[in-house]
């Protein structure tokens, strides 16, 4: 990982986590139950790639000051409210995540389902606060079919099928890019980017998301339980549609190095991009 | 039912299932499959009495034209993600709905989760087209964990305990208050409604929606699959909190008629309350 990123993170990753503390409910507001169901999947030791992003994104784009946080956590608890869904028994039937145990096998199937519910309507509520229904806009669109749900579907209609790259592709596309996408958009569009910027960098986006998924599919077919934290060959159990298993893994981790390398080029010169760079790169060395 | 509301619901309910066919992806647009899923639980006959609300509530604030459906449209909208996500086996396991299999039924788990997700997504991608982030904050906060998921918590939590009024009260204003209150607001907001036509009409609909779910639990006492539609007795079978389960069959239907008082009484004299007023009366009169 290049210093800039580390230094980076190491600055980034307490506020951030300091702001999704003071954004979701507490503990002890009722109904508790759920409130805890949604601490413990946030709190549960992501990277918070996506909220960095979102942050650097609105420096890029020519932000300043902390008002971006907020925004930046909002794209952290949809992330977080996916994944809680997509663990669950009628889809993925994932026991663990990060090393623990899910959000379904602590507090049951319904706490789980409606946590998911909870935060994917919390992060509305603090888009909204952004004062830009543009950014509401644009979320909502990448989450929906065309974006994330749509990606998930497609990852289960495709589950046990044989798979071209551009099948593939289709389902990473939306079920990560179009999070990193947003995540990227929001940050930019609350800078207020202009257009050349914003395209500049949904594109970036679009391949480091990509780029990242087909480096998580590598992960999980070398990776041990220890390292990933997610239980290994899930994906795999389930014959699931990935880059490996489509195109082999060589030439898998090809495409990733060409997608780092197309992310790279898209950002105009005249930017200050090394820690979006540094980011795309971290994709490909990246070892959980 | 007062022939206002008869021909209020004649006028609009073709008009708003008109918007909900544009607003919804075709079925022909992949992935099909959960368009296909989100259409069917849109479209199973639903009163449409929530958009109707939205509707009147705007006029009644000042507002005119057509601008408004699509807003009152997204509250069914999520109306119809709730009931999907209500009716999963590990929520309230539901088999039937308005006399049709539920979408899980229908389409099977993973999807029906994932039908609901992207109508919730889908609700907000609207919302923000009316240009005003406080719809989209106030309607976020009346599904989230201080509303309708705290209410479907709470409704969890209380199955099999002894219930007192004052906890089915919490449920229920949640659980299906919010929603209505959410409904009047976003109609009296795109108005520009003053803040005491803001209240007011809030009141209304807090009201409303409490006596609505009153009459609901006492249909499903009396009531028979083919008059409400739904699996009879559900509530029953998992010992669910109703009001006439906390206070009996006759003081339940008492509270519920002195709510709709109070909900007619609320409305200040100087306006057109007379469909509004109608929406109160038939929530007593109901048989399905």
């Amino acid at each position: 990982m290049k210093d800039i990123l580390r230094k980076a993170i190491e600055r980034e990753l307490p506020q951030i986590n300091n702001y999704l503390d003071k954004l979701l409910p507490s503990e002890n507001a009722p109904p508790e139950i759920v409130h805890k169901a949604m601490r413990y999947s946030v709190f549960s030791g992501g990277k918070r790639l996506r909220p960095l992003m979102t942050i650097e994104s609105f420096r890029w784009a020519g932000g300043s000051g902390d008002e971006i946080y907020p925004f930046a956590c909002a794209i952290e608890i949809i992330h977080a409210y996916s994944l809680i869904h997509d663990d669950l028994p009628a889809m993925d039937d994932d026991d663990f995540r990060r090393n623990k145990p899910t959000c379904h096998k602590v507090f049951g199937e319904a706490i789980a389902i409606l946590a998911g519910d909870a935060l994917h309507a919390l992060a509305f509520e603090i888009l909204a606060r952004s004062g830009k229904v543009e950014i509401v806009e644009d979320v909502a669109k990448a989450i929906g079919t065309y974006g994330l749900v749509g990606g998930q579907v497609a990852d289960i209609e495709f589950e046990g099928c044989d798979v071209s790259e551009g099948d593939v592709r289709f389902i990473h596309e939306r079920k990560t890019g179009a999070l990193f996408t947003a995540a990227v958009r929001v940050g930019a569009i609350f800078a207020d980017a202009d257009e050349n910027a914003l395209n500049a960098i949904t594109n970036y986006a679009k391949n480091v998301g990509l780029a990242f998924q087909i480096t998580d599919d590598l992960l999980d077919l070398k990776g041990n339980l220890k390292k990933k934290g997610s239980n290994i060959y899930s994906d795999l159990k389930l014959d699931k549609a990935t880059y490996p298993r489509a195109v082999g893994k060589e030439r898998a981790f090809k495409i990733a190095e060409k997608l780092v390398q197309d992310a790279k080029k898209v950002l105009p010169d005249d930017r200050d991009n090394e820690l979006l760079n540094a980011i795309a790169d971290f994709v490909l060395e990246r070892t959980y």
